[in-house]
């Protein structure tokens, strides 16, 4: 699986050149220094592994960005409130298969068992434990067997067991997403890493996106808190498969300092800046990977929404052409239909001048100006035949702009959706 | 057609008993009095109808639903400043096959030649037509076509007219969408018809939702006006097939006071309730009509959340789950996933307790209070195979209620809108 995801990684990471200092490296989730990981098979799923295990050797900083669904899984209502208690983290336990939600008070006593596990197995404080699951709704877990299974992943920690871990969090997903890279932090060299699931995304098959990202930088939890909150709203909030958000949502960002970098203590200057282009790097990287897998996705797609009066108009034009069945389902059948994408601009909620609109497929100017149309239908069916598609559309009424991230809706989305269940 | 339309009809109004006075009769925008119609094809498709034309023997009263698309089509623009300029309407004139959206000023210009065009051939005022079309976006209409058309429709108007009429404004719909009821008001029997184009829906392929009634009972312009807002927000605007709104919606009603009941001149007392009953009556016979030919559907979806705190929140609720595409494609696949449902609600925006919800397929429990699951998946099964679904959603936490309607998300549905332009 690894050959798949490094590919991908390539391909995600591919468009930007990285800043100065970055430098994408092998692996993923222990690629830091100071942590290691396992995923093992405890009997939640048949076969494929389900609980995952990641611990750092000392107390790391620890932030998180949690669903804002009003429906929340007992693992998040759990995450909260160890967050109220404890900013750091010595241990995260995911298992798969079972979302843990729905599920009322034993499903708090399960979750909080959870942590017990890991506590016991690990000879950590519970309230320094971090859970997440994911799955199927309404189902009580088969606690015993995770148990059980946290004991075992413990035993097998390993500082390469990332690409374990990152299997044991998988769902409906076809291949493992992970990515890590290098760069330079108040003077030393620090990594990150991380791993993500998705797949049906934002609220696939019922539990969803979860990603969670380590780092051998010494960061805060205060200061880590404001770079996971702004760089998860710019990677992980302009991705689309089908617009609905989930129970379990979670995203998680570790920071143990075992680079040996001084500490970074405020949100400002160029160490801060450095932390966090790599980590918003990393979370693009994770959030495309996600999108290329999105359930029945052929096509990826970059929705550029530049010429606006300010990032939020932008961001609102671009997550409604992304959210568009009909242009999903258009760019699927690989028809240049840009009506589609000036309607769904048009009930984005921004204001704009409609007849100032220009539509790009690719380097092909498909709309110009006063609904001026003069493209081959060649040329923009040789964009649309591909298998990454940029659109870029140009408001021209100001200097903003914002990328959203999408795929094509097929007829296989139905058939995995229409069937998760049973 | 009339006999697939008819029984639509019948199962559509089933369900609700009618209101004393009130009764289905057959026809559609010519059942009342003083109005004929005609639908012909005059060019604009290849060999279907696409011209169609209503007209009232003496000048109606008028009101009008128009799209809150910021994009908006040549003749949703001139009907605002037809309808500044004068409340009153002779004729309406529809094309199919051609949006005339976003064509800039050569759009206006024919947009205000089938207004003439009209108002020549009828010997009216061209601030008494109202012009619409639907079809594809960003083309010229043919106008010399179309004109001419317009002038051969006033050659066959007839009191029958208004099924030809229903079917000129047909895009990709399977059926023609027709309803008429006769109604008590001001101690006089009147008469209220109406027509419809849906398919794709709420955005269809490119230009969407049309629906158009008459009646003879005598209404003034405002009444009009207020009973129209209302009654469109209880019907057009709870149904959804894919959730996009387009350049070209439009809902119309004209009153020309044939019947020879006195003029309602408020909006209330029992003769506006009566008036106001017959409308919403008729806009929900159509809305569902449209939701029943969505793209691709098999399976017609009443969904109804009840024990909201107030009615927005009701409508909230049962907007997201009936937006849901994960909701509609369980559905299409007869799977009780009642979490999904439950997590639509969750993401909705209302405030609810998730452990109070109580969910019902049909009349079958999902899911008690507290999460509680105890349902055979044979009894499910058994409602989730019917062609019509209910689900009702108890929040338990007022005394608030509405309902949606929508159809099930299929494989079809893709393969329509993958190909519609090309």
């Amino acid at each position: 699986m690894n050959s798949v995801s490094e590919r991908t990684v390539k391909k995600a990471a591919a468009g930007r050149p990285a800043p100065a200092g970055v430098k994408g490296i092998p692996g993923g989730i222990t690629a830091p220094k100071g942590f290691r990981a396992a995923g093992i098979h405890c009997g939640v799923k048949k076969l494929k592994k389900d609980i995952c295990l990641v611990v750092s050797d000392t107390p790391a900083a620890c932030a998180v960005v949690l669903t804002t669904n009003r429906v929340q899984a007992a693992p998040v209502l759990l995450t909260r409130e160890k967050m109220e208690r404890s900013r750091l983290c010595r241990a995260l336990v995911v298992n798969s298969g079972n979302a843990n939600a729905c599920t009322g008070e034993r499903g708090m006593k399960d979750a909080r068992a959870m942590a017990a596990a890991a506590a016991s197995a690990l000879h950590v404080s519970r309230d320094e434990v971090l859970v997440s699951s994911t799955g199927v709704i309404g189902q009580f877990l088969p606690i015993e067997a995770i148990t059980a299974g946290i004991a075992g992943a413990a035993r097998v920690l390993s500082p390469r067991g990332g690409t374990a871990a990152a299997e044991a969090i998988l769902t409906t997903d076809t291949f493992v997403k992970e990515y890590a890279l290098e760069f330079e932090c108040n003077g030393v060299l620090a990594r990150m890493g991380g791993m993500a699931k998705g797949s049906g995304m934002i609220a696939p098959n019922m539990a969803t996106m979860l990603a969670f990202v380590t780092t051998d930088a010494a960061v805060g939890p205060e200061v880590l808190r404001v770079a996971l909150a702004r760089a998860a709203d710019c990677s992980f909030n302009r991705i689309s498969v089908d617009g609905d958000t989930s129970t379990n949502d979670m995203v998680a960002l570790l920071a143990n300092g075992a680079s040996g970098a001084r500490p970074l203590t405020e949100a400002a200057g160029p160490s801060y800046d450095a932390f966090y282009g790599a980590l918003e790097r990393t979370l693009i990287a994770l959030s495309k990977m996600i999108v290329r897998d999105g359930e029945g996705a052929t096509k990826f797609i970059e929705i550029t929404v530049t010429g606006a009066a300010d990032e939020p108009s932008a961001v609102k034009a671009a997550r409604a052409i992304a959210n568009s069945s009909l242009v999903k389902t258009a760019i699927h059948g690989e028809d240049a239909n840009w009506g589609r994408i000036l309607a769904a601009v048009g009930y984005s909620g921004i204001e704009f001048d409609p007849s100032e609109v220009e539509i790009f497929f690719g380097a092909v100017p498909i709309l110009r100006r006063n609904y001026t149309i003069d493209f081959s239908e060649k040329d923009a069916k040789a964009v649309l035949s591909r298998k990454e598609i940029t659109i870029t559309v140009d408001l021209h009424g100001g200097e903003a702009r914002a990328s959203f991230w999408t795929c094509d809706l097929s007829g296989e989305y139905v058939n995995i959706n229409a069937n998760y269940r049973t």
